[in-house]
């Protein structure tokens, strides 16, 4: 298509980055983040849509979804406004919402965690069209302002949102800070899964000196627990390191040390690889839990929440291109890894081949978060290589 | 010696228990519950004391040191005004301070623990005294407001304020409720000892996606308490039940369950029998605990305090003669046992032999704490028997 709009001058990240900062949007707050970028957008030629979703027991939440052309191949950015609270405010050396940078270093909260990540992503946007008379497919943005909550009104939404409507895409990065300690280090092709256990064990209550009148809880939950307390519980996979397991607390809340209690309460959380699906975990979990419980009475309850099912693009075409393209410009080739917590990349992986790249991970929702200006615009740099290499291999595919 | 102030009509337990149990003396309260009794044993030939103690952090306590006679031997019975609180009052049938008699049983608290065994020896050493010109040595009441309590400014202090004056007891016997169903099934000639520990483990806070940077304390607590959770640790002794443990609690109290915690605690008890100190216990616990541990780091800190050793008084000359005084008046021979809970035994164990023998506990601590009136009266019978066993034996050696 031909590019209706197209802008004068160049896209800065650095200034798009502060201009996002300074709308303090502390999940679910939008405080006008999304409107900033939404303005950014349309000004390089995007249309823009706010999507509005909400459920019970969750606050309302904007999202953005941006495009520019209408054919294929689709490339999709995806990335979130929101950010997590300040913590402790006194603590930050600089005021966390107004983007200051000092010694080439820009301050804030969202500084990594990301939202100079959707500015480097405009910015290689706007340089990408500018160099072309026109566009040889269409790009995307999907930007949620429900990413650190609950997740539930943000991207998987919006991915319904395009079922619904028919429309696709053919690859996705996800702007999450990767990198450890350098730009260039690492980019995930997946991510393990999350359960979280809360199980409850009943017993008699009565008094310790006559324990054959009372069964303890407590030593059922023991013994129980043991095969869960050593951490790993596979040696992990091709693409994967080990499934973990985490007791996060034990709590029984007995005052009473002559009295053994009614009942034990233990939580955990399990992130789990590609050797595992949820439904089989609980399952090697119920059958863990009925060994440990043993054959002399007693009864426990087990409710499992899962956050997100493992998932992975496996290393090919997309991984390549992602290489290459910081390769280029860092110098370094990054690593395909599949460590960390969770992201919104485990529901567009449903529908495209989908990586995560982005800035330093190290000061990511900690005190003094920041990023220095130098790694914005090699973002950028990197962010339009990679659209340069995207629409290079699939025009000519097409 | 002459016994100068001859009663002249009996003294009824019945109407003695009534007019204790009216005394609401919930621990440390006494309500004028030894006024009423010292009255009683003033009114057959005792001389009351009433001694007064307190310690830094306890409330002050009320104790009753009542003798008649001055030569030996000596004769002790050793009891408690001092009840648990009443608990669910809106369960109770009848009001627990009332002492109402409904079909031959009385109910209030204190009924069976032990307010009515108190009464019953009183009417025994009354009946006993009365039958004779002269008393074959002495009888003496320790009677304190502080068992159900801390038990630190009671049984404990009598003795040594006795110790002190160079008053000696030839025998003891306990009045504690020891008949699990029916009167005259059981005498205790000891009990296990009590040490409560308080666990502390302590690791390294962090996130439960990056397992190997952080250390957790629940899982080192979970392997430290395996060896804790099978209820036995011994195989019992000549006299004694098996040594048990029950963990009573375990409380963390992490709200996170994506979130590590940097420490777990626990707390457990112990009912030891002679096999064991509650220094030899702790040595086995902290080897226990260090294999526990592991060599990969973290580290514990175990608290452990001692409410009483094991305790026994060999079965002999004076457990015969509680036995045969029972089973002559109740036509059981009683069990000799060291099962259940502590009493102040333990501290008159180091002064002479003592035995525990009262009335049915089935209803102790319990909403409608209940004694069948017969039971008042054929435990003062039993009592009066063992005096006249006691005097004839020890006279007869002097």
């Amino acid at each position: 298509m031909a590019l209706q709009d197209p802008t004068p001058g160049a896209l800065d990240p650095v200034a798009l980055a502060q201009a996002l900062i300074r709308c303090p949007s502390v999940t679910p707050a939008d405080e006008g983040a999304l409107d900033v970028l939404g303005r950014a957008l349309e000004g390089i030629g995007f249309t823009c849509q706010r999507l509005r979703f909400e459920a019970e027991g969750t606050p309302p939440v904007d999202n953005l979804y941006a495009r520019i052309g209408t054919e294929g191949p689709v490339f999709c950015y995806a990335g979130h406004t929101d950010v997590v609270p300040v913590g402790d405010a006194a603590a930050w050396s600089i005021d966390p919402f107004a983007a200051e940078i000092h010694d080439g270093v820009l301050y804030g909260r969202g500084a990594v965690d990301m939202k100079s990540s959707i500015a480097s992503f405009a910015a290689a946007a706007q340089a990408f069209i500018a160099k072309r008379d026109s566009l040889p497919g269409s790009i995307v943005l999907l930007i949620t302002g429900d990413e650190e909550g609950p997740a539930i009104n943000g991207t998987k939404k919006v991915l319904d949102w395009m079922a619904a409507r028919g429309e696709t895409i053919d690859a996705c990065v996800v702007g999450e800070p990767t990198n450890p300690t350098k730009l260039g280090e690492m980019v995930k092709i997946g991510r393990r899964g999350s359960l979280t256990g809360r199980l409850t064990v009943y017993g008699a209550q009565g008094h310790v000196a006559y324990p054959h009148l009372a069964d303890n809880p407590i030593h059922r939950l023991v013994r129980m627990l043991a095969p869960l307390s050593k951490t790993y519980i596979d040696e992990g996979s091709d693409y994967f390191q080990p499934s973990s397991v985490q007791v996060t607390t034990i709590d029984v809340g007995n005052l009473a040390n002559n009295v053994v209690p009614a009942q034990a309460k233990a939580v955990f959380n399990i992130r789990f690889n590609d050797l595992w699906t949820s439904a089989k975990l609980e399952a090697w979990l119920r059958q863990a839990f009925d060994e440990g419980l043993g054959t002399d009475g007693g009864r426990y309850e087990l409710a499992c929440s899962t956050s997100g099912e493992s998932f992975l693009t496996e290393p090919g075409w997309f991984s390549d291109l992602l290489q290459d393209a910081v390769e280029k410009v860092t110098g370094r080739r990054p690593e395909l890894s599949t460590t960390g917590g969770t992201s919104d990349a485990r529901f567009i992986r449903a529908v495209a081949p989908v990586a995560e790249f982005g800035l330093v991970g190290q000061t990511m929702h900690k005190v003094d978060e920041r990023v220095a200006v130098e790694d914005i615009r090699k973002l950028a740099e990197i962010y339009e290589t990679v659209l340069t290499a995207f629409f290079a291999r699939n025009s000519a595919r097409t």
